[in-house]
């Protein structure tokens, strides 16, 4: 099914001593952490990644799925498939983006060489790759959703006896103890698509949310960003021109001088989980009012659930995280990695 | 104005060396953890309480009237005029009150010896009193509300030149950065009566909010609640037969020997202003879907306020206490006081 540039460089899954034990697709909206993330399993031995979906939310579809594809060209996985997803929210409408964030161009504005809009054949779209990857590995493809969550709640509605067979969820996404980013209530995310997170969060299948209680601490700073961008692969490259509006965007804001590795954090719950503490905790997603999209865990003991919680699954939510350790790996993996080359 | 029963016992302003520097008025719906804010109150030498207005919540209002006169009768006060205010919300209607938590008579259940129904002549409404009170020391009262907020908004609705002679308003409720109690999302008090919470975190007034955040922290264990229980007064009987059906509620729910001190904090912000961090906020509050009655604090900086926080005044949010210190000093001063006995 894959290309292989070489022995050494072939990342296919062997069936004999094979270290690629995580079969991954990535949903994602690129978007510059989005772009660490898919960087950082493109460099992780242990990741066999099946493809990427995409969707509407730091930029329009059409740019992240652009964007998409320019990722895997600069990571030398050009023969991944790239499915097109969701271009707004299941109820309501897109509002277009955060540009003053992650660029026009939703890969910081700095003239990465992109894949042009039509230099391979549409792929499926992101429900029937999800499909599709899930029913050729049951029960052993793990979704790690990094974007809005409307893709993997189509994926749940349109096809849930396959979503069942999906063996877990990682979202980065939400905040439940700590305050929201892109309202004080909400994370960008799940604000992008309250009812689809919704949807996600009491589907029948083993959901982790990492969100901003652990992702806002987890910071690449100086050192690590110089390490990131001086790797000297095309991966490392596109990464230096992408980060500079993000980090500006962290240091006018936030004041802080680097940036929070959101959802490279999210794979790294999966890569290094013991530096994670986790609670498991049902959750619903606020739908209406100024708190829409605000994540809500149930996290007290009571003699029945609180009215709107009955019968939700627990949700394993990342509450605490050794912040240093992991941001180390996620640089220090990025930085020694070849992408192919 | 006041009775006194002698000279020692006077808890009158003087002209000169006054030690009362703090005129209060206590917006309460007695409640164990109310009873314990009363004889705080009453205990502290730097206090002028000047009286109670009572409202819904812990238990019907004219439970909790009836209870504020118990207090003060017990606490050596029964001079000190209770004013009776709303009996439900400023939107909806009223649950009914947390039986299995402060007892079906809002005292705990314990056969604490209450005044009767009908001792005294009726006092003004809350409002009234509150105007009254303010006027009375323009820019020296202090408002303190351990209840639902649904007087004091009224208070800032129907007076608001009065109001806005208040010194400060210092609330029990809410939950900036932690979770709520009555719901995932919302603290008690909050949660009874939204909309008067955003009116009061809205107004023209030095507003401190005392939440979760601090007061989930705050507890009275074993031995503080043996001190308390056994000072030898009537107002000491009263909480040593009040407190332990709340404290069984901590055990079985909360996992804890022990009470939270959610009313008393409150009036600790004001006696021991050292011991607790605080930090200046923003607030609007939830007032629909799941996450009803949720105080919503900006915590970030923008380059513009998200809608809906546009000319929000800050609200002083406590966000941390030196925990056991502030017990301490509630169990000791409650411990050691006389109550005009
Ligand atoms: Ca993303
Ligand atoms: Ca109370």
């Amino acid at each position: 099914m894959l290309d292989s540039s070489g022995p050494g460089e072939d990342r296919r899954p062997t069936t004999e001593g094979d270290p690629k034990t995580m079969k991954l697709v990535l949903d994602c909206d690129p978007g510059v952490d989005d772009a660490v993330a898919v960087m950082l399993a493109l460099a992780s031995p242990e990741v066999e990644l099946l493809g990427l979906s995409t969707v509407f939310g730091n930029a329009p579809v059409d740019v992240t799925t652009r964007n998409a594809r320019t990722l895997l060209r600069a990571g030398g996985r050009p023969d991944l498939p790239v499915a097109k997803g969701a271009h707004g929210p299941l109820v309501g409408r897109f509002g277009g983006g955060v540009p003053f964030i992650h660029g026009k161009d939703g890969l910081g504005d700095g003239n990465v060489a992109r894949a042009s809009e039509d230099d391979r054949p549409p792929d499926l779209s992101a429900v029937e790759l999800l499909r599709r990857e899930v029913l050729a590995a049951p029960g052993e493809v793990t979704l790690l959703a990094v974007g809005p969550l409307t893709n993997i709640a189509l994926f749940a509605r349109v096809h849930p006896e396959a979503a069942r067979q999906v063996a877990r969820v990682v979202v980065m996404g939400g905040n439940a103890l700590s305050p929201g980013n892109i309202t004080p209530g909400a994370e960008a995310n799940i604000h992008n698509d309250p009812e689809a997170a919704d949807i996600v969060m009491g589907f029948d299948w083993p959901v982790a949310m990492v969100g901003l209680d652990v992702t806002d601490g987890i910071v690449l700073g100086p050192a690590h960003l110089d390490a990131i961008g001086s790797g000297g692969t095309p991966a490392h490259d596109l990464l230096a021109r992408a980060v500079p509006l993000y980090r500006q965007f962290y240091k006018d804001f936030n004041d802080i001088d680097g940036v929070a590795a959101h959802d490279p954090a999210a794979l790294a719950l999966l890569l290094v989980p013991d530096l994670f503490d986790t609670e498991d905790w049902p959750i619903r997603v606020e739908l209406s009012g100024i708190g829409r999209g605000k994540t809500w865990p149930q996290t007290r003991r009571r003699p029945t659930p609180p009215p709107g919680w009955e019968g939700r699954p627990p949700v394993q939510v990342a509450t605490g995280a050794r912040s240093e350790a992991v941001a180390d790996f996620i640089a220090d993996r990025i930085a020694k990695a070849r992408f192919g080359t």
